[in-house]
């Protein structure tokens, strides 16, 4: 017995997509009864020259897209990264979904072993094996995407809390 | 082959203890240069009712202690919780690494299918096979914390990137 690819990515990165869906969604709510523009939270930074709230979500469902493609050797779905309210980032988030859940264990697993190259910014290329990648790339950024969105939420007094975090 | 417990939590957690030494390394000195009193980074918060920074360093060590001792079924080492300068969580962030460190990968394999029990607030418990535990709990929690702390920093305007977080 240890930890399959599969069971290690695919179900956890569907499970912290609907918890940021979630947040997202008491955040909408909580605009709408305090009458805050929905785009003040959408375009909202933690410092000027991090990304806002809009930018966090896309980096998190690419994450979970990229990683669900590459383990299992697909092409990654590309979108447009143009969302530009709540509603549009659900849909984002549920598309992903959508595609992670189109994928079967029998194409994650053994994939611990596979080589994967990532294009980076410039021209670079980063390549891990399929184990490294998921537990040293996927996962530090999935969360810190996710955690950051969450931040940004809290930061300017959205009501939501750990237990929407952990989706418990 | 698939990932082994071992493979998948104490290297992984160790670094990122060690990607957290560094950016707080990385805040002190820009604390010194600036004359800001390390006092105001170490309570910053991002809202009045999160845990400031000193806290949220506290935790992900917490999170990296108790994954290795409970994985290992070990005594948890005990910390006071009482670090209230760099200096200190520099020392508990070490602490907590050289506990690793001691952690034999024959004592954390296998333990996918072990029974943990975590005891939570209020007196509540929670129960989750080995690899449950890990990937839904300790992951999830540990880099929501490490990367509060650096949007704490970044918040506050500490020249920290993404690369110091990634330690890459």
């Amino acid at each position: 017995m240890s930890l399959s690819m599969y069971d290690a990515s695919i179900p956890v990165l569907k499970r912290w997509l609907q918890n940021l869906a979630a947040i997202l969604k008491k955040a909408e709510e909580h605009a709408a009864q305090r009458k805050i523009e929905p785009t003040v939270l959408i375009n909202a930074r933690l410092f000027p020259d991090m990304f806002p709230l809009s930018r966090q979500v896309q980096i998190a469902t690419d994450q979970a897209k990229g990683c669900a493609a590459r383990l299992a050797g697909i092409e990654i779905p590309k979108f447009e990264d143009t969302e530009a309210s709540f509603d549009e980032l659900q849909a984002r988030i549920a598309k992903t979904i959508g595609f992670l859940d189109g994928i079967q264990a029998a194409q994650i697993d053994g994939s611990e072993t596979r080589t994967i190259v990532l294009d980076l910014h410039g021209g670079a290329k980063k390549e891990f094996l399929g184990k490294d990648y998921l537990l040293t790339w996927v996962f530090p950024n999935f969360y810190f995407h996710v955690t950051t969105a969450y931040a940004i939420l809290r930061h300017n007094g959205i009501d939501v809390g750990k237990k929407d975090y952990l989706g418990a």
